[in-house]
């Protein structure tokens, strides 16, 4: 049974990028997203349909590889499909795709079902999955977890939950929690490093008020740095991440 | 001679809405300015050329009369021209409109040329306003100011200036304020107030690193409120607003 796969084309405007005319992490979070909505609505089970269910979907992890992020005004091809499954977990792909069919980055992630009457995660029903056409193995994936950040090393800095945090899911979009990780890095090592390798893991969820400190240790070695970071609001962990980067000289 | 217009659709996604599934007002910014950067483009006149000229387009003052938000999924058409200009400044409106012809926004908005070699603002060359077809008017608009802010009812909240505030023209981008003046009414206030009008004039830009202050003192009446703004740093208004609000029951 091969997999059902969904590609859709997106035009990268200028305020999905940064200062170095490139799209960013957090935004390219928010057009995946917005692709495998796509999907789900073709099959039948967007988003309210999910919701008379008494579902959503949460993701609780994702990989990027990446070998370039794509520029202000080019147009990609950003392909998905859910890979694999499990009583409990979904485990989905995105390929995104230059015009003229090169791979720029690839995408593993995990999601999870949440029944939102019950407050709790759901056991995975097969007719949610079927249509994705996914295959069944009752094996959890071991993914790999972000490198845990050097608590001696490491320094943190406030953010504000903000109104606007807050999505169509009523929750903090996920791309914000990818936003306070870079923004601890600050502009300097932002600028002297490329992104090449990113695992984003999320724990427990934050609310619109509150005030979560983003902390990061940086291990800089000659040609590649890696940066681990940890969201935190009252010293539970929200959030763990790790960074791959390589020196720009 | 007929005012140049120019038309584009823009199809409404998820991560451009808050809660109610309805797009932001900073989101708005964003657009409006992507479809009058494709106006330049399509006229030679886009960013590119507009740099090996030595200048950047600033925006000073936008004007909202709103009668809906489109809704998440929603395409609406944006329409946008260039109104007059004068030795200093250009004027510019936007008009969103529904699928079927509906009036949902009117934008008026104010913009001038800015020589960053000069470090200073330019005096408009017939050139680079002569291809959208506004009519010159030597008398400077009297553009109605935004309510000032009761300082004594006044309030305020503290927001950093993050790396990925700063756009693709090197400075903050123009959403960002209304972001910080929106984000401290807080979610009570935004759930329970209907936006009809805004009045957004910006004054001294901000910077990466900065800590801006968000002031904002309120009107409660039966029927409608309204909230004054201004962004500070270091006793400097960087931004001043004010929203016209109708109450919801």
């Amino acid at each position: 049974m091969a997999v059902k796969k969904y590609q859709n084309t997106k035009e990268i405007s200028y305020y999905m990028c940064d200062r170095t005319h490139t799209l960013t992490l957090p935004m390219l979070v928010n057009l995946i997203l917005e692709v495998s909505g796509e999907q789900s609505e073709e099959l039948g089970l967007g988003e309210e349909v999910m919701q008379e269910k008494g579902y959503s979907w949460i993701i609780l992890q994702y990989e990027f590889e990446i070998d370039r992020f794509p520029k202000n005004k080019e147009t990609i091809e950003i392909e998905t499909y859910a890979t694999e499954y499990n009583k409990l977990f979904c485990y989905r792909d995105f390929v995104i795709r230059d015009l003229t069919g090169n791979e720029l980055i690839m995408i593993h992630s995990t999601f999870a079902l949440f029944d939102f009457t019950k407050r709790k995660m759901a056991r995975i029903p097969e007719e949610i999955v079927v249509p994705y056409k996914a295959t069944f193995n009752k094996r959890v994936k071991r993914t790999p977890k972000p490198v845990e950040i050097d608590e001696e090393k490491a320094y943190s800095k406030p953010f504000h939950v903000r109104y606007f945090d807050i999505d169509t899911n009523q929750h903090v979009n996920n791309s914000k929690y990818l936003d306070w990780t870079l923004n601890t890095l600050g502009g300097e090592f932002l600028s002297n490093h490329k992104l090449v390798y990113a695992n984003v893991k999320f724990d427990k969820e934050v609310y619109e008020g509150q005030v979560i400190q983003s902390y990061v240790s940086i291990t800089e070695n000659k040609e590649t740095s890696l940066s681990a970071h940890k969201i935190r609001t009252e010293g539970i962990t929200n959030c763990s991440a790790s960074f791959k980067w390589e020196n720009r000289t």
